[in-house]
């Protein structure tokens, strides 16, 4: 907070997990001083600096449930959830994340993330009947006696992979994609679900041989970045091949091909390329300048 | 398959993505020659190897859901959605997973994840309208036309980590900890479910403070597994601290506290120790045996 008494835009949210179970403490915060996420749907109002802004509980819907995403010092900081679930196209939530702040990414991802899956999940999955908000936000449920089950937000974990194959005379190539009805001449690293029993490394492995029918040998995580579009977990990795006969999954992709390093450094230094590169603030992006450092 | 016909215990499961949403290849592997995991609630059958067994489809309650796990070789696998969720206790689960075979663990975790999930979503959780079973049973869909929703099986990353402190003399120390109501002298590394907008290195920090009170600076990936128990991607870390007062969560943990190199060493050899290790199929005993051999 400034010396002023107006919040700062930008502040490092503590999670707080010890409030989300206390009931006194969880009623103390949403006082005066309590600050509310100013979304329009999912979609969150900035500054000029691209920080969020916030106003005060008061501006909720009087029936709205109301999230708890942590503190600020010592405010709680909220967010509310739609009154039904929010439909937000690509572009629109694209011009959000493109003017976000970058060190707003994780507050806005997982206020996002949270107030969907809850406007998602009003009644329960197991019995049907309805479910009600708990633990601040953090768990939703069954009002059913007989049922009671509990149910916790998701984050899906996803594999991102860049995929290198290495020539006889050292040079480099790179594996990209573009997934159907992508804008433009967008190129960009394969990616896919991780589905249950599977390791990160067997995900990569298998999503390259299903998309690209290329085998995957040595797999290498190299970072991770939440991605709220709706919940996802991006699990950025790189894997060498020597495989070079790519065959497209066109249910999946619209094509698929191996790019040289020149390819690649002409692209993400920003001059027209051959293709265009990811945005800057995906973890594709990241994977791809990662792959030229050959870290 | 072996050449007499019957099929080998061991054999590599082929997701076979493609099949899913073909409901005519669906239907042509639910013939004679498909397969049916031998399942009690979640627990499987195995045999003196510790495979899995499998039966026929006609084994199936009629009125079963059946899940497609995926192909051995050109026959379908399947397993069957118990009629209502089943609890399963930590010690039946642990049993059946100290017999498992290393190389079945994949298979089962996700059968087991999948017809668990299933049988927990039998309901629409954004209208409360019944759900049926989908693309081989990789979806449920809302039956209500005005809703319409699809749902996924759900995968929760939790982060899982080994924790370690540099003394002056150079000597390190690791931190474990003993979750409430742990059986006998079992400390294990700290553990947490990653939230969303977190990345997988913040949620390691995170949880490392909130669950013993101490800062983490540099955090490294260093293997994953799936934990089926119900549905978890356990993401194996390491992280260095240079913090030693440790305060513990007693709403998590009964204790944590630091284990010096000679300790561990002697509890991982199997001798009688300080404590008890973690098992040797959870991913918590391969990271106590990478910070041994300092991987």
């Amino acid at each position: 907070m400034s010396q002023t008494g107006q919040p700062t835009a930008l502040f490092e949210l503590d999670r707080a997990d010890h409030v989300r179970a206390d009931p006194d403490a969880l009623s103390e915060l949403m006082g005066m001083r309590a600050r509310l996420m100013k979304l329009h749907g999912l979609t969150p109002e900035l500054d000029d600096n691209g920080c969020i802004k916030w106003g005060s509980l008061t501006e909720a819907d009087p029936d709205a449930e109301l999230v708890f995403l942590g503190l600020d010092g010592d405010r709680g900081c909220f967010a509310a959830v739609p009154k039904r679930p929010v439909q937000v196209q690509r572009g629109e939530f694209m011009a959000t994340i493109t003017r976000l702040h970058d060190r707003q990414f994780g507050i806005y991802a997982g206020a996002r993330s949270l107030v969907d899956w809850h406007a998602r999940h009003r009644f329960c999955a197991q019995c049907g009947a309805h479910t009600t908000i708990g633990k601040g936000g953090w768990q939703r449920n069954c009002v059913n006696p007989d049922c009671g089950a509990s149910h916790f937000p998701r984050t899906d974990p996803v594999t991102i992979m860049t995929i290198e194959r290495r020539e006889e005379d050292g040079s480099r190539r790179l594996l990209l994609g573009r997934g159907l009805g992508w804008p433009g001449n967008l190129y960009s690293a394969l990616a896919g679900f991780v589905e249950p029993g599977e390791t990160i490394e067997e995900a990569v492995r298998r999503e390259v041989m299903e998309e690209a029918g290329i085998p995957v040998a040595q797999v290498r995580y190299l970072a991770s970045q939440a991605w709220p579009m709706p919940s996802q977990l991006m699990l950025g990795c790189t894997g060498v091949t020597f495989h070079e006969h790519i065959v497209v999954d066109r249910t999946e992709l619209e094509d698929a091909r191996w790019f040289s390093e020149e390819q690649v450094r002409e692209v993400m230094s920003g001059r027209p390329g051959l293709f265009e590169a990811p945005p800057r603030y995906a973890i594709a992006h990241k994977l791809l300048r990662m792959w030229l450092e050959k870290v």
